[in-house]
């Protein structure tokens, strides 16, 4: 039997049951995701999302002080009072390792929160993308790949970010393992191949997405550079709903 | 000011809200936007659309019995006593011309009224595609083409064929009067430009999508062939929310 391997262009786009016994991969590319493999591969312990600013501060003081920083944003920036924005730059070593970060964003919060039923949740960007397919390709049953997407619209660079996990999964794939009907996944393979054919292009279009004007808007464009780097890191974050934990 | 052009690759990704005071495009190829087109070309005086068996039977019992035909599908099949399904090979001129059709099916008629405070309601497919672009263009306010997809799931043939409408009305806009930024514009873009570029690959496209695959396996083979002609027709149906009747 082939193993399905869905698209989902955003959370709502699938029932929270469908997920149930299957392999999901989050994509929240600017910036949660790309945060959240920053800040893990550069030594903190866990990030712990939660889905807003009070809940935030309330695991943050069930925690040692000097152990745990807070993060995210609300409308792209800084909440205030917390420690560090969504800005993946920001996660350095010398900030971040050995804590615990307590972080808020909505929209990954939110795909998290639709996907619990998995039996293993990762996070996927274009800075872990390699890692991504070989993780997913030494699993079993079927695959979901996500788009946090961004207040319930479609966004292209979470929809790139799918095609390339797929291209590359479906080019690995010589025993024709996976089922490639879905026809979500058809359009996001589509779009990787267009907007990907040179790095100008590649640019471009992440400038030009969603998300990337929004950076653009910011004065954030550095930002976009970053989250569109191939395999930056070799590790896949993955996201326990017991302890509510994402680690490596 | 520019005039946005929004895609919808299914309609509960708008708000019913966000269409007021716009121009919608219905598009749900496989099949119902396909025979609509085909039943009004040939000389049906009227489509009524419907939400279910039930309520289609009384508005079909309020009208001259002469003069109506009971019309639509559930699971792609004949409803038990109506007189046409949703082939729109079966819509020729001696059946239909001079009578009105009561019609339902599941997709088509909850896009309609989804999308019913918008100020014009247009029903496209590859059929009458060069006149859907023209008759867009020669509007004002914003554009949404809305993928009816199937019990709200995406299908590829809908995308495609927003795909195709989006990709002519830009080739059309020497004057850049449309802004091109909605990321599921560019999805449906992407699309429409891979899978079009010789006959065959879009016919592959057309019977791989989820609607084609239904077709396939009820032997609808020819049903998709025809839904895949371009510009068989020149006249763009139009829904009347006052009325609830769809006229050309």
């Amino acid at each position: 039997m082939t193993r399905p391997l869905f698209v989902h262009l955003v959370p709502q786009l699938f029932d929270p049951e469908q997920v149930q016994g299957g392999v999901v991969v989050i994509l929240d590319i600017l910036r949660a995701s790309t945060t959240i493999i920053h800040a893990l591969e550069n030594g903190a312990q866990g990030v712990i999302p939660v889905a807003d600013v009070e809940q935030a501060r309330v695991v943050a003081s069930r925690l040692t002080p000097e152990q745990v920083l807070l993060g995210g944003e609300r409308d792209g920036l800084l909440i205030p009072g917390f420690d560090l924005d969504n800005n993946p730059l920001a996660y350095t070593r010398d900030v971040v390792a050995g804590k615990q970060i307590v972080f808020t964003t909505t929209n990954g919060t939110a795909a998290l929160e639709r996907a619990k039923a998995a039996r293993q949740i990762l996070i996927g960007a274009f800075v872990n993308l390699s890692a991504v397919v070989d993780k997913v390709y030494a699993t079993t049953g079927p695959v979901h790949l996500v788009c946090a997407g961004t207040r319930g619209k479609v966004t292209l660079e979470d929809a790139l970010c799918a095609g390339g996990i797929a291209w590359k999964l479906l080019e690995k794939d010589q025993q024709e393992l996976f089922d490639r009907t879905d026809d979500q996944l058809q359009l996001v393979l589509d779009s990787y191949r267009n907007r990907t054919k040179d790095s100008a292009t590649f640019r471009r279009a992440m400038r030009s997405s969603f998300g990337g004007r929004n950076c653009v808007r910011l004065g954030f464009d550095l930002q976009i550079d970053r989250a569109a780097t191939f395999d930056l890191f070799k590790s896949v974050p993955s996201f326990d709903a017991t302890t509510g934990i994402i680690t490596i």
